[in-house]
């Protein structure tokens, strides 16, 4: 399966908050940490936990410059 | 200024192409490339150009994660 | 490769409107007509022509909800 | 009211999980289920409950492309 | 109808700068200049012209916040 | 620091909404009511509560228009 998402940052997940309808992930890549927001039940389908090698995935669209 | 906003991804601007209305930015980071596309009038306004050092910002509710 | 993007909506393009930097891809699902707007380059990277079967691809966090 | 956003996908709400903050939403279509997350205070604003008759809302440039 | 979407901004269409695929509309608001991008195909569909009253329309989910 | 991002709304927060993982933020402006839902974690980061100054900060991609 190909995709026309733009952005896939290789990475370790660090962290998982576990919320109620929405989770936080950290992930640690080469860039630093991300963090993402999906749903709970993503989490557990994908059986996400710490230590899993993942990639951290944003559309081009969603992506802002800044500059010193 | 602080803001809410958790991801910055520092790199380095590779390529621009510049369209009427927006503009993809790619910039180089520790984790790869990092596509980005914004307003081409604020490509202007930050005199946004290659090899500027920049970063890569994104909100954490728009990062997927994606695992093998 | 597994993805916590939940929404993938089957259908066929039906018309491609090509730009400088981005396109409008107009995806026929039994749902009807799905919009979408990437960059051009990957329309070309993924050599997408209209009548190609694809999926189009939404972040739960991305869709809202409207009622009479 | 007229409105700019492309997307309007015809269903019927599955199943509401409703958070402290935001809830998800399944939407029944005739392209399969679709899934938002939403403020929970929108859930009540808009009386949304299983069964009821909606719109799934989704702007263009939120919409990616896959291909097998 | 009724939207789950929590911000509708109340102003006037100030300046239009039509795109082969997307187009920047600058709208006039009390809280300031709000600036949108949307395809040109809307602009068309929605006969958008400067002058016009409109609303500037965004999820709560892609509002950041920021603090000196 | 110069960002790409083209809206900042200048308001003062009226209510905080803390969930588990992410928080509704109401912001006053003088257009109105501005939602925000950002991470619980950057609520805590940026020591946010009722009464601060802020920016309801937003990508013009994020932006759509409605008409009468």
């Amino acid at each position: 399966m190909q995709t026309s998402i733009r952005n896939h940052l290789k990475g370790k997940i660090k962290t998982i908050l576990q919320g109620d309808v929405v989770s936080e992930i950290e992930v640690e890549t080469p860039a630093g940490t991300v963090t993402s927001v999906i749903t709970t039940n993503s989490v557990r389908r994908l059986n996400l936990k710490a230590g899993d090698d993942v990639y951290a995935v944003v559309k081009a669209t969603e992506v802002s410059i800044e500059k010193d």
